[in-house]
């Protein structure tokens, strides 16, 4: 028998390369254990409704009144409906023809695209144009399919945040194109440092690479930061002078749980710095339903909109879309509610902002439980100011990224074993606790610095249980690797 | 200012290359006219519900429930919703955790796929392995993410029908890879002579391209022609000397509008025709909600099904699927209720089967009277017997694909415009009655022959006016352009 096209051995060479760490090795070995009928917590991927969150009562009414047009004419339907919801659905599928069981035009309902362009109009105070937006299946969908139009082999370079999330590393594998990556800065609110990325540049270009585009998480992920305005000027300048695309990831601009940093777009700040780089740098910027405190993951809902991208390159970019058709209707339906929800004065306003206010509050309770239990664990530490004292008000996004000093006799044995250091941590985590988590080095670190990143999302209830049975787990695995004499916390 | 990395000109060339004629310059065209106010019947994709079909009703129901869960437990859904809905809603519900708001695992909801494997057994005669199923966001999803596992390089092969649905062509030319045609036989119902294909693969060797897979679309798109069991056995048989995947398409399988040929699949045939073939020949099957009487296009909703394909390959596509998290659950849900509908005995099931029957019938009749129309227009011929007379019964899919004898004038005429012959006739139909087609150049068409793609969707009582229309265009359009002699009907 002679091998074959799909046999191992003979796949494309870019899809065995690329790894996905979010549900690689540990989420593997998670979901094996869970057949054998272990609990397991899956903290390792922002999937709140999984672990419990409920959903916005108002999108979903209007979501199944659209799912069943039929319902709109029956005599019951205000029994288990309020009006504005049905409003609503009569105004969505207007905007369609067929409904959600057509597909849309490949960028997307046009009328939806509207709702998103005033809705970026209002956070940014700048006009934003429908036709330069595109919904998409979640936000990933549109990353893959923007590095798609700009990665054309090996010698193009993409500029990526370590650490990043891993859907940037496993899409540019993926492509065939080159990471090249830059640093964030623990020590200082995990903020970037121009230098640095200019020292990427020239390493990469002396490696015969040519870097085309920059990637922003704004807030991070799996860091939790927001940018600086100052931070997002200089990227800006330089993606300017160094010619290029600027990719802003901002899937988590509702999710800030402290006042001192705002969110401020990639968008924003560009067209405050005014000509020339207001109308000479691209930015494409990222946004989905997913995440927020609407975390409605599965629904598979986001969009794209480009800035100073030229029309040719854009009709591209739709004839490429068109190939699969449509986003799916449904998604779209939820990002048009998303950036256009419900007012005051609607009769379901109320019940939106009272849901909404609570998820994010106890989000936010969640962040500070989560780091102060790290915080208080042997050899973890949770986010720093510059002084190096941990603080947890620096927070956002649904992660916590703490650092695990791991002793030297860890790495050790983590290494005969042939696993790196913090795999290893956290699958003994996972054997002990059934907590699965993602080894900061599926995200990227410095060499000799562990992290894992968690969600913060357990239930709110459950989380004082999950942090005891972390540090339980943590101070005995310290225990057992320390030296006698003790590993000194820094 | 220098140029970009999202200019035109800096485009990855892969992208600039493909084509997808199905949303082509006539959709475009078409897309402006609708603009101006002009009223176009988009019979350009087959997409039922924009074209007036009503969804069905049960489906519909339970998707609605889950989507609200909450109404489970409001006292008056009864009134609206009935019990087998309520009941198959919780049983959905009941698969997930977190119902349609959180990502499932990326192949799909275990339990839905176990639904498709019991649907599979049912068809086949032989059971199915869950593990090998995986739910995609519609069917082109799947076909795109197996072609990008196969294809390396621009020296790896795919044999695609001709005339085929551009998916392919435009899917490979993204991927890089290289599209090897074989001709699919107009005097033959659209069969394809496994002579063509030894010749197409060893001229392919000869300009140094492997041939790597085979892509079958049966029932055909756009040719509508459901392959023989003893064509399917051939082309096994092909796959395994030849040692190439078998990809089969079989998107169309609930459309069958004529009893002399049923739908048989690729893998009851592989299977039937036991070892070693059975063991050996690598095929991967693919179907939707999007068509069918179903037609849920905007729903994204499709599974593809992997037969003789080692598990380590089988965990490198988990791997890739896994980047974007998951497919759409909602769609996942629609699969699950697609390949498991009401049974005898159920509330709902009368309603089902009267609702599915009067699609299919009125689809059906929609296909004969389209067929007999075109056959009745001056130098327009749909499907052929051996005898070359035109037949109508031989039906399959949603579409019709006549052949369109243009005369010499008319093809010099289009040459002077620099245009395709049969996009020049399709833009003056498109201008003269406002149907919006696909020329058949778009699909791939013998040199010097030339015909349309329309769907047979439009609603059948508008049918015989589109067909007037249609036919009173032609007719002229043939005055025109034909010698005064006149241009004699094969």
């Amino acid at each position: 028998m002679s091998s074959k096209a799909l046999d191992y051995e003979n796949l494309n060479e870019n899809i065995k390369k690329c790894q996905y760490a979010v549900r690689g090795e540990l989420y593997l070995r998670a979901s094996e254990l869970q057949k054998e009928g272990k609990k397991i917590i899956f903290t390792n991927v922002g999937n709140p409704h999984a672990l419990g969150q409920k959903p916005l009562t108002f999108p979903r009414q209007v979501i199944a009144l659209c799912q069943a047009p039929f319902l709109l004419d029956d005599p019951n339907v205000g029994l288990i409906f309020p009006a504005d919801a049905i409003a609503r659905a009569k105004q969505f599928l207007g905007m369609t023809s067929g409904g959600l069981g057509a597909y849309s035009d490949s960028r997307g309902i046009p009328g939806v695209r509207k709702e998103v362009a005033e809705f970026i109009e209002r956070r940014d105070g700048y006009p934003s144009d429908p036709e330069l937006i595109f919904l998409t299946d979640g936000a990933s969908k549109g990353v893959m399919q923007i590095l798609n139009s700009i990665i054309r082999g090996p010698s193009d370079g993409i500029l990526v945040p370590v650490p990043q999330y891993p859907l940037y590393s496993a899409s540019i594998q993926l492509l065939g194109g080159s990471l090249v990556p830059y640093y964030l800065e623990e020590t200082a609110n995990w903020g970037l440092d121009i230098n640095d990325l200019r020292q990427s540049v020239a390493k990469a270009r002396y490696k015969g690479i040519t870097v085309r585009a920059m990637v922003i998480i704004n807030p991070g992920n799996p860091t939790g930061q927001c940018l600086s305005v100052a931070n997002l000027k200089q990227i800006i300048q330089f993606c300017h002078q160094e010619n290029l695309v600027l990719l802003g990831d901002e899937v988590y601009q509702q999710n800030i749980y402290q006042d001192e940093r705002p969110f401020i777009s990639a968008r924003k700040v560009l067209l405050d710095m005014g000509l020339p780089l207001s109308k000479e740098v691209q930015l494409v910027s990222f946004h989905t339903v997913s995440k927020g405190y609407w975390g409605e993951c599965g629904q598979r809902g986001g969009y794209f909109e480009m800035t100073n991208i030229p029309p040719k390159a854009v009709e591209e970019i739709y004839k490429v879309a068109s190939i699969s058709l449509s986003p799916n209707v449904p998604g779209q339906i939820f990002m048009g509610l998303m950036v256009n929800p419900p007012k005051p004065g609607d009769i379901s306003y109320d019940q939106y902002v009272r849901e909404s206010k609570g998820i994010l509050e106890s989000l936010r309770r969640r962040a500070h439980m989560m780091t102060d239990g790290f915080n208080s664990c042997r050899n973890v530490v949770c986010n720093f100011t510059e002084g190096k004292s941990p603080v947890s008000f620096l927070f956002s996004a649904m992660y916590s990224f703490p650092q695990i000093r791991l002793p030297p006799r860890a790495i050790e044995t983590a290494n005969k074993l042939g696993k790196a250091a913090d795999v290893f941590y956290c699958l003994r985590l996972l054997e002990a606790t059934g907590i699965s988590t993602v080894p900061g080095s599926g995200f990227g670190q410095k060499e000799g610095v562990f992290h894992l990143r968690t969600t913060i999302l357990p239930a709110e209830e459950d989380m004082p249980a999950i942090m005891e049975s972390f540090k339980k787990f943590n101070d005995e695995f310290m225990e057992k690797y320390e030296d006698h004499k003790g590993y000194s916390r820094m």
